[in-house]
């Protein structure tokens, strides 16, 4: 999906949600578990409910992958089921040697079909570029993260004054365009957003940390929003598991709708 | 593994070398194709051929990924046929929060019950710190990599003096211990090693980068060997495709046993 797809779809929908398919296996109502892909039927459920309400999903190839085939197999079928208006995130934050990423890529663009990954910064440009030699696909880079120990080194001022998040911004927004590399700024970290607007004017940015990690939502909108809205905020577990029972799907499409809402309202104000 | 089998290996085989599997289905002597799991029977004769003189394999977990359902088969079929005596090291350059890094630990540790992963620090202690609750289990971080744009974040110069690698290293090393964590340094750095040994004189530095990335063994083992070796050596392309026709496991054993003839006299002159 290309940019400027993205941006009719969050006018069209007057929504920039991004709803994170973090599907664990022992969390979801268990009347699931005796159907034969229950993980699929819980995603399947999950789409059904809240399609009209987000522009993106971003299933966490963690839990698949920790399922071994069983959970690759769900995540091909769940990743066929999304409808193709709606951007797909492979959250895998992959980043290897060249041709290492070069098969990831493929994994993950050919094969599976995302439009989009997460990749970590660390290795440098060679890690990240064969990402973005796909056409319409796009490298979520991982810039400022909201796990509390995101400071470690992401916070580490350089010689230039400048802490090492900014220098990763900096340095890799060269590297693509606006149109093919977007950036995770953890919703914790609101202060943080000014910033990278002045290095990052148009880039969008993937939104961690909205629901059990507390971000909030006008804080963002006020201090990362674009003309082009330029954001795509994420929310898992407070939505996918805002139920237990037989009515989950219906309990996470209110939580979705409460957020959409919102989303509306913060869009209207900036003349979205 | 523990450090003291690993240690012990080392010393009875007179080998500190580790086998990349990059085992790649587009490079693999054609006959072998006709098989019901190609990618299995090349490592399968890879490992028959090469388990005497390694006391390592690391299966570069890009290459399986990339090959879907089957690839994950072949991983799983390699995995369970390596000898126990040989340390198993998933790279999987992982790192995620806490929850989801937990479910790369369960996945590769439990599931796949590799007995080392290569983890990106990026993302700091929290994303480290699952990996570290497995007994006898390794985390393999990210600190020098080998590859050409490696200086763009990771020799950046901090206030402090440091570049960012040592930084890393630095604060990881207390996350854990010599015995559960070891760090990839690439081969192509000679002369960061003695500043390396210098913040961690005991952990182990697994090196690629010798063979097709250029790295010399004997400068790596003067700069850096303990007296414990505290070194492990990948090869990976050098030795798997040595060769391209019938003989091709012999081809690797050739490569792989003047590496381990190299790393014998090494050992020697160190008292090892």
């Amino acid at each position: 999906m290309d940019k400027k797809n993205l941006i009719k779809q969050i006018k069209l929908k007057r929504s920039f949600l991004c709803i994170g398919l973090d599907t664990d296996i022992n969390k979801i109502p268990s009347y699931l578990l005796g159907l034969d892909d229950p993980v699929f039927e819980f995603n399947k459920k999950i789409i059904d409910s809240t399609k009209d309400l987000c522009v993106a999903y971003k299933p966490n190839i963690a839990f698949y992958e920790s399922m071994g085939v069983k959970g690759w197999q769900s995540l091909q079928r769940t990743l066929d089921y999304i409808p193709n208006d709606i951007l797909t995130i492979a959250d895998a934050k992959r980043g290897d040697i060249g041709n290492t990423s070069n098969m990831y890529a493929k994994s993950f663009f050919e094969h599976m079909n995302f439009d989009a990954i997460t990749v970590a910064p660390y290795m440098g440009l060679d890690s990240v570029k064969p990402f973005l030699e796909f056409e319409n696909k796009w490298v979520i880079l991982l810039a400022l993260t909201s796990n509390p120990s995101s400071s470690d080194f992401q916070n580490i001022k350089t010689q230039s004054g400048k802490q090492l998040f900014e220098e990763v911004i900096e340095k890799s927004s060269k590297w693509g365009t606006d149109s093919n590399m977007m950036y995770v700024v953890g919703a914790t970290r609101a202060s943080s957003f000014n910033q990278i607007r002045k290095i990052i004017p148009n880039h969008f940015l993937l939104v961690p940390g909205v629901g059990v990690q507390g971000g909030d939502l006008q804080e963002i909108s006020q201090h990362a929003m674009t003309s082009d809205c330029g954001l795509l905020v994420n929310s898992s577990r407070s939505i996918i598991y805002a139920g237990h029972g037989i009515d989950f799907a219906e309990k996470a499409r209110n939580e979705a709708k409460g957020l959409q809402s919102k989303m509306s309202s913060l869009l209207e104000s900036k003349g979205l």
